[in-house]
């Protein structure tokens, strides 16, 4: 019998952000399988549920428990934060599902932080944009500054992911020294902390102030374009309209 | 007395694809503002509410119309496809915000076809990605051919809004041309139809392909990076784990 994997996107944390197809496949499911901290996040809603959490790092035996647990015959939801298909862990899955040739999977899309963060924050993000990850875990820094680089040669808006960490204290001003070779350094910045879920926090700055920022796994940091503005506390980044 | 407006992501259309957050602020709200199709979609959820659709390229007036209700002491929502602050009306209302100082704007972020799209075909941007719309009406081309170059040199995975129209209907075929001079011809690509709507449709071809593909306002486009794959009918785009 053919068995089918949720990978599903539950947004930012907040069950009000999930959508309510995300919601139904958590209903529906027999076992949900996630990173601890998103595990947490949702163990209020379904507490009788069969929950299996793994640490970080620990992505391919998370995605394979995911096909063991289907081939059971139980309805499997993997969580990811944010959406499954933005720095998660649908392509994984395909990846690995070459070897489960009877599970189907689906991805239940979800908000993700470049849309989330930039709600709070005004409209950063309402023209052309990039998606950049500053982890070098898996990518090497030189591709990561190639994208940096071009992202500021092509005058995108720009969502940062993983700014930075604990071992990676010094990746954002890094960052922010390339783009400062391309852009002026009052150029309209901010940054949106733990977005849906306590102690939410958002705030504005200049690129030159962002090199000081002190930011972590739950900041998501944007760049504005050539138009940005800020405005009243907020950041916008125009679409053109003559007004 | 403070007035509030909601700026909502509706998602692609279908209301399981909402959030419970962006269902809240429909509910609530005494009147709904937004472009004729998009009121369409939400009809039949509030046949008794107050609903004001306008026009395409109406946008300035949309918005103004937006503040006058909410001056009249209306719960006002205005609503968008998809996600507002990803080229929709969040960065306008805020640059029209300025003359109705009294009125405070919340930004209720919703899926973006870019996230919506990727769910459908697999994995297609889930590592680095530009969004780039190819509507020329409010940027200049030049701009547009810039980005597509600065997208292809840094190695991004691309979603396309808006490639192609009635009067637009040779502008997918010159942005293929465009990244065609950086990247081979077989690059994996895909495209997603009406998502989240009848009809809907996706299928995955290749750049040269690409180029003849017919698409409309209703199609989201994506073109892999260089470690993208075609499997078993999705495009896939690599994280970076050692398998």
């Amino acid at each position: 019998m053919q068995s089918k994997i949720y990978i599903v996107g539950m947004g930012p944390g907040r069950e009000e952000m999930m959508t309510a197809e995300a919601r139904r496949a958590l209903d529906d499911a027999d076992v949900i399988v996630g990173y601890t901290t998103y595990i947490r996040l949702i163990e209020d809603l379904y507490p009788e549920k069969e929950r299996i959490s793994t640490p970080m790092r620990q992505e391919i035996s998370r995605c394979r428990l995911c096909f063991e647990q289907a081939a059971l015959g139980k309805k499997t939801a993997l969580v990811c934060s944010g959406d499954a298909g933005v720095y998660g862990l649908a392509s994984l899955m395909y990846e690995l599902g070459a070897d489960y040739p009877d599970t189907e999977l689906v991805v239940v899309p979800g908000v993700t932080a470049a849309v989330s963060g930039a709600a709070l924050l005004g409209a950063p993000i309402n023209h052309d944009f990039c998606a950049i990850s500053l982890s070098d875990l898996l990518t090497p820094w030189e591709v990561i500054e190639k994208r940096l680089r071009a992202a500021a040669a092509g005058d995108f808006a720009i969502a940062l992911y993983n700014p930075g960490s604990h071992k990676r204290e010094d990746y954002l001003r890094r960052a922010c020294d390339i783009l400062l070779e391309y852009m002026e350094a009052d150029r309209p910045c901010g940054c949106a902390e733990n977005i849906g879920r306590e102690h939410t926090r958002s705030f504005v700055c200049t690129l030159k102030e962002l090199r000081d920022v002190s930011v972590n796994m739950f900041t998501t940091v944007f760049i504005g374009n050539s138009t940005s503005e800020i405005r009243n506390g907020k950041l916008i980044t125009k679409r053109g309209y003559q007004l």
